[in-house]
């Protein structure tokens, strides 16, 4: 019973990025993680039967397993390993802003799944656990994997097909940064989704498959004027931007600053621009962040290189 | 006067690759050259202040300088060198079917425009010569430069813009092969518009521009499959075939073969599929072909490699 006692000790600890989703024209499709921050879920097994969240990381976040991602992707895990019914304790630390856009409930989510599965002696790989992960983020974010996808993988990964999940790693430049600002303001991505519109022009959708397809292009050759340029959002940009006070300046103070593009990260309320360096990231973020607060928002900022790792353990 | 004389008798002649339109998802967007097919136009100095098309290389294709895109494409090229009036003798030979959907009418006047640029000592760069064949182009089918670009640039090329136009060169896989089935029938590209749907489901605009952002990721990387799984056209494709019979039964019948991928050239009739080798692309068309017979259609067959080297000068 020696192996049993010790198992029953083993504490799993992963830290999972979090990521920018949307990145630019690519709504649901194209995601990227960020270096700089992420959640961490710890795992132990419980004597109950049941998932018992024992740190939500946060006072807002429910306790409810059936209502925390790190819960959800927890029991979808055991399910899926044929081990549902199993008791397993979760604590959370959240390192990413509630309701950011910088994928806070896709990387607990993913922390969650990555720390059972090694619990379980890893029995899934990892489009098992995309999959766990994309039933968890459902049921609170809707169906998209651009946030999950680059957590548990890391780099920027384009989400070709979700059914089945067909996921394309993409190259990234070396130097490419990632600046951001978090303005203090709450946006729903719920409340994010529903002002997107259900239909559009077709010669409008054929330009953003060409930002998509040129963006593309410009990670694999480095093209970073390129990637600047094709990151012209014309389809949730435009929706999203009236519910987010100061945007549209910080966009503005972005590029005026150098950045190489900018638009929402996520379904808001983060801002983020693309840069050549970690300089330039410096300077646009203080820059979106003036914006801001001239908009009357306080507003936190962070420059982040894009992770290559994607969810990890740490013990 | 020596100069005068020598450079009345001059005659310029150049071959312009045809293409394929409309790469799967890349409506509008997306285009490759084709090395084994191509128009050519010779050109000269004519006494007259006209362009006068002394061979239009069909009986069908009009004489009439202002309806025949190689006449339009010279006529722009004249006017944007500052000698509009000059009198230019155009001869066609046409290499490329009539709405075939193979861009017979694109590189006729890529073809004439660059032959014209040389007649005059290349006062145009290629943005303009671009531009110059777009508005030919737009005459006759539609201001859309996925069958201009590439003839004139040679390999695969994604529009990124148009207004103002940026092209994006892309890699092209070394065994890279496409194979083409022209079955006789007549589908003119304005009907094979008319029938494209205006607006599209937000859902469907980002599936299509996942494909296309898959298909550059896999020329980036040479993965012919995901390149074959991202050829999955959900807008023109289910538009057009109706009007095209024999056209699912040849992509089954590609399928089947071993073809990567396969859809519609430009708006059709003609049918392509990609694949990773000759021999492949050899019995590809020729599964094609025996469809179009079955469906009761006679069909001519094509098997070639990706073009790199656009319009050329052959004296």
């Amino acid at each position: 019973m020696t192996l049993t006692r010790k198992r029953a000790a083993i504490r799993i600890r992963v830290f999972a990025p979090g990521s920018v989703g949307n990145v630019g024209p690519g709504l649901d499709i194209l995601g990227l993680a960020l270096a700089a921050c992420g959640d961490r879920v710890e795992a132990s097994w419980d004597p109950s039967k049941e998932i018992v969240i024992a740190d939500p990381g946060h006072p807002s976040i429910s306790t409810d397993p059936r209502r925390n991602t790190a819960g959800l992707a927890a029991s979808e895990v055991l399910r899926r390993a044929g081990q549902a019914g199993r008791g397993v304790r979760l604590r959370v630390e959240k390192g990413l802003p509630l309701s950011g856009g910088q994928g806070g409930s896709a990387a607990s989510a993913v922390a969650a799944a990555v720390a059972v599965n090694h619990l379980l002696d890893v029995p899934l790989d990892r489009m098992a656990l995309l999959e766990a992960c994309l039933a968890a983020e459902e049921a609170v974010a809707g169906r998209h994997a651009d946030n999950i996808a680059p957590s548990l993988l890391g780099g920027i990964v384009l989400i070709r097909s979700l059914d089945p999940p067909d996921l394309v790693p993409l190259p990234v430049p070396r130097n490419l940064y990632v600046a951001l600002a978090r303005p203090e303001q709450q946006l729903r991505t719920m409340d994010g989704r529903a002002v997107l519109p259900g239909l559009v022009a077709r010669d409008l959708a054929m330009y953003q498959a060409a930002q998509v397809g040129a963006m593309i292009a410009a990670l694999g050759s480095g093209n970073l004027r390129l990637l600047g340029r094709a990151l012209d959002d014309r389809i949730a940009e435009p929706a999203r931007a009236p519910l987010l006070p100061g945007f549209e300046e910080a966009k503005a103070a972005a590029l005026d600053a150098g950045a190489l593009g900018a638009s929402i990260s996520g379904s808001g309320p983060t801002a983020f621009a693309l840069v050549g360096s970690e300089a330039a990231g410096r300077r646009v973020a203080e820059a979106m962040a003036t914006a801001y607060r001239r908009a009357g928002l306080s507003c936190q900022t962070l420059v982040s290189k894009v992770d290559r790792k994607g969810a990890r353990l740490e013990s």
